[in-house]
């Protein structure tokens, strides 16, 4: 009867549970109609030599970085940051 | 009595807890080591005239994109994709 004891269907159902969302969504807002949110830059034509673009999901001025990964990083104890492009 | 139905300490503390959850970290393993995982990128130095960067925190070639967005929007239905570079 042991044998069966982590399967037993109330604790299963819990774990699988946690686990999912510990992977969760990366983006939980951003262009949600569409299916992947992709976004092309032809860097020659930024006016700017030096451009932040956000990888955390959570800038206002998506796909540029708005700083907002500062906020998220000490929420979550995470430590994302943009990719600086330059000309 | 049943002004408080909703805040009861058992429903309460369960529903935090999914909370954190969901809103956790998106970079499982990139360079823990640093305290943000800032990349610099110089585009007029890299050989082809289209680049893709990942912004999954994913990627087995971060800071580049290795295709790795696919199976993490699968498997959370989500809508990630990289960020395209064109010289
Ligand atoms: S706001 Fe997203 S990386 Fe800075
Ligand atoms: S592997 Fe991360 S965006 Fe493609």
């Amino acid at each position: 009867r042991s044998m069966f004891y982590s399967s037993q269907a109330p604790y299963r159902r819990r774990a699988a549970s946690l686990v999912v969302r510990a992977e969760g969504r990366i983006n939980p807002d951003i262009r949600k109609n569409e299916e992947k949110v992709v976004d092309s830059v032809v860097i020659s034509e930024l006016s700017k030599s030096l451009t932040a673009f956000c990888r955390c999901w959570r800038s206002g001025t998506f796909p540029l970085c708005d700083g907002s990964h500062v906020k998220h990083n000490k929420a979550t104890d995470d430590n994302v940051a943009p990719l600086l492009v330059k000309k």
